[in-house]
């Protein structure tokens, strides 16, 4: 069984930004969520892009909001369960940009 | 060559909409686009059909503005060329709900 998801420190989340730069903190209804934006050649590469974020979405039960269209590509994450920013979402980077 | 789409008459719209009720006429910064709302059984469900709308997407090359939460889809379309609802719009919702 999976463990329960923890808040990440403000430690832990600089430190995953800092390494995946890709990836900003921001906010939404006044709640923290980690945002992905990028702009790839044309849409087979977002869409590649797309069915990883599935892939991984599906295989630790954690999914993302997805925005696309053609080129353009915008990702919101945060866990629900507890309104913050938490091992699951890290896990959730760390499987994805791998 | 493709011809150049042309725009959709009232009535060819009213056609389109009547047919698939799951499209409807909406509008954005002051156009008209066709937008489709749907809550699937879960992920798996809403990206099977997600990756059906990026199949025909890439095949007409037309391609959907998509947003997607867990189980829930939002598709808006037009044509950017024309900023209007054309025979190109109506080519990729015959072609999604067949």
């Amino acid at each position: 069984m999976r463990e329960k998801p923890t808040s990440l420190s403000e430690e832990e989340i600089e430190n995953l930004l800092d390494h995946y730069k890709e990836w900003k903190l921001d906010k939404k209804d006044g709640k923290p969520i980690f945002k992905f934006e990028k702009e790839f050649r044309n849409f087979i590469e977002a869409f590649s892009f797309i069915t990883k974020v599935a892939l991984v979405s599906e295989s630790i039960n954690h999914h993302a909001e997805i925005w696309n269209v053609y080129n353009k590509l915008k990702l919101e994450l945060f866990t629900h369960e507890t309104s913050s920013l938490t091992t699951k979402d890290k896990e959730f980077i760390t499987l994805l940009m791998k």
